[in-house]
């Protein structure tokens, strides 16, 4: 009973990740019928006459970019006249056409540079007769990177790699959030923050992104590369201030967002700017998505289902709290769906550490959730949850979640192992490992941050 | 706009409230029709013939019990053969036929040991023709106190005031939860844990219970005194081991458990106990049924409207994100509702204290909910937020609860406040109090737990 539970969670959870797998999200929007090339958005389907275009560029970077390309290759084939992509090692794939540059991640490297730098070129040659297909997708933040130039009375400068470097690492260690972070880091880029679609104007760009950002914010996903920028050097220069950190950047750094704040460097493109004119940012892939994929499929097996939100975000284990009591609720009330139930929602949680333990958020999360029903078993009969993270990985483990029902919370006890214990040393990871009972699907070659289903039956 | 959405807010709210009146409720649910007694419960109406009885007594316990008296009296007028009830002071009513007896909360006095002997005697001398209607609410376990007595070779002994009183503060301080602490001090209690069915067999016992209990356990509200307690002596005498606190405990009550756990004791009686047969437990008011008289209100102002689930638990500031992350879906996606959409919950959550403030768990999710708006205002127009307890204070304060939206972060923004600072300090209710946006309703003689309301226009 337990088991085909469990078995209907994976199943619809394998739904999700099937929607956001790159190749297929791609095969499934793009198509070419003779010179005509359409791509299907929400709510409408568009299309290009290539006969129009003297080139077909191929651009990217993330690490579900190479899966993305390898559609594209098939369905263009040699309509592409040339293409360059920022991969990560170890996510990348097979491809004849589009060249791939491996890249670092999460710290920027020399090759993070080579591909910027790269693209940078081929965007700046283009004219309006050159198609740009930009495929991003998470990760790009990192593989690509082209730092600043200036020229001023003096000549010309630039910043380096070790400036963006010593940059980030300032910015991780003190505080800031990942707005805050964005807003600086984009005003010390060549490309990013809609420079990317400065860069490449008069061309017209197409971005095909896959979101792996909580609410899909289209400025936020590999730091908004053609999208328009809402913050400026003046809002840099006083986050600067408010974490006290103009000593502790790199100097030429802390230089370019001074004199950006003064006005002497142009800003980065705002909306209405006419170079946004030329852009299409289409979202093709996201857990909103998911979500909706995952909901299909739990209908088909017969559940009623709702779908929450997307927006999942807060310290794991407290989510889990909000979980159960609307299941709790479903089984006593029917309030929010009726039996057999399916709730789902997605997002991303975070996780304060205080033990060493090993874990993800996702598992974590399970790890609570059974904490609950361990404190009222009476009201949990007929409950199974499943919390995992799309990209397969949950925090730095091999798995992508963890279930929660009666049967496990059983299984474990018998095993004598104290949930609380586990909770304590956030080590939600061994938890299930003794037992069985981790969400395995291997490395996915997606992200669209975490899914949690509720069967309530 | 804003105006107009918080006045919904707090008209939706208001329709909760009137739902748990403890005065509309008796009046709602019970009638007198010649000499039969109707109760309406939420599944089936119940009927007594008052000839078939000599006596019918109403007794009772708690915070809101002095209402539902009121209610009662009026109904029954001098069909009460006598009636006795446990009441805080500034929670009395000008009652005609029924006792009231002021008693300590949340610290038990000796006039809680008056009210429990008494009521205690009046259940012995009850016979089969003896109705007793128990008025049941929040507080009823600190305002009825009946320590326990037993025989043995030695004589007759029985635990003291300062036995349960000095019991109670070792549990509070250990560390146990709220099933901990019910299950040691229902085995300590003559009175509670089903024991005053005991008393009352073979009278016939109907208990109109108000719940201030998240999940509405029975067995929970006022410590279960006329409900099956499936906990034992020897489950309390290992939570004493578990907490380490036989050497803390006073004595006598540590001679009670023990003797208990040897089979010395006779149980607390359990589910299947024929004193059971002649008792109804009848849930009139919870928060679950608050919510769904605010789902009521919301629909008649318009608005499409979900409830989620009245077992909202956990940190407060965490449940904030969750709920303005349903919010925003709704937004964007008209995800869990179309709009004009109002998402309706319920519970109690808590605070983590680290700051010197003032406020409470809804003043502190709304500030919580406020700081959301804030990270994302783009996302967060025309949704409108609603914290407040049930009973009209917060926490140590003045006010139920309050508001959070985009108009109210701006006040506060010019206002020269920042969200973050009071929310380290837990000073939600300085917050509100300084811009004006506190939820105030004066004290409402009643007790649901809390309710969260947001409106998505």
């Amino acid at each position: 009973m337990s088991e085909n539970a469990r078995n209907d969670l994976s199943e619809i959870f394998r739904a999700s990740l099937d929607r956001v797998d790159p190749y297929k999200m791609i095969g499934d929007r793009m198509t070419l019928k003779g010179k005509i090339l359409s791509v299907r958005t929400d709510e409408e389907t568009l299309e290009w006459d290539l006969s129009r275009y003297r080139q077909v560029l191929v651009l990217g970077a993330g690490k579900a970019t190479a899966k993305m390309a390898l559609a594209v290759e098939e369905i263009l084939g040699d309509r592409i006249t040339r293409g360059v992509i920022a991969v990560k090692p170890g996510h990348t794939e097979n491809l004849k056409r589009i060249e791939m540059i491996m890249a670092g991640h999460p710290v920027p490297d020399a090759g993070s540079v080579q591909a910027g730098s790269t693209l940078a070129a081929l965007c700046r040659e283009a004219d309006e007769k050159t198609l740009i297909l930009n495929l991003i997708s998470g990760g790009g933040s990192a593989l690509l990177s082209f730092p600043y130039a200036w020229r001023d009375g003096e000549g010309s400068h630039e910043l380096t790699l070790e400036d963006k470097q010593g940059t980030t690492r300032v910015l991780l260690a003190c505080g800031a959030n990942i707005q805050e972070i964005n807003c600086i880091r984009k005003h010390l880029s060549g490309i990013k923050g809609g420079r990317l679609a400065q860069l490449a104007y008069p061309a017209e760009s197409v971005n095909l992104i896959l979101s792996d950002v909580v609410g899909d914010r289209l400025d936020s996903i590999a730091s908004g590369l053609a999208v328009p920028d809402d913050t400026t050097y003046q809002e840099a220069m006083g986050l600067v201030q408010k974490f006290g950190i103009a000593r502790e950047l790199p100097p030429p750094a802390l230089k370019v967002l001074q004199m950006g704040a003064e006005g002497k460097l142009p800003e980065t493109p705002k909306q209405g700017d006419p170079v946004f004119g030329r852009v299409k940012n289409i979202l093709i892939g996201s857990n909103y998505g998911a979500l909706l994929a995952a909901r299909r499929r739990a209908e088909e097996l017969g559940y009623n289902t709702v779908v929450l939100t997307a927006e999942v975000t807060g310290e794991a284990r407290e989510a889990a709290k909000f979980y159960i009591g609307i299941a709790r609720d479903v089984l006593k009330h029917e309030l929010a769906a009726k039996k057999p139930a399916c709730i789902i929602a997605g997002g991303e949680t975070t996780v304060t550490l205080k033990g060493k333990g090993k874990g993800g958020r996702n598992q974590e999360m399970a790890l609570s959730f059974l904490s609950e029903i361990e404190a009222n078993p009476a009201g949990s009969r007929g409950i199974h949850f499943l919390a995992a993270s799309t990209d397969g990985n949950d925090g730095p483990t091999d798995a992508a979640g963890a279930f929660a029902d009666m049967e496990i919370l059983d299984i474990g006890k018998k095993a004598g192992l104290s949930i609380q214990d586990y909770l304590a040393r956030n080590d939600s990871y061994h938890y299930y490992d003794r037992i069985g009972f981790l969400h395995k699907t291997g490395p996915t070659n997606t992200n669209v941050c975490d899914v949690q289903i509720t069967i309530i039956r």
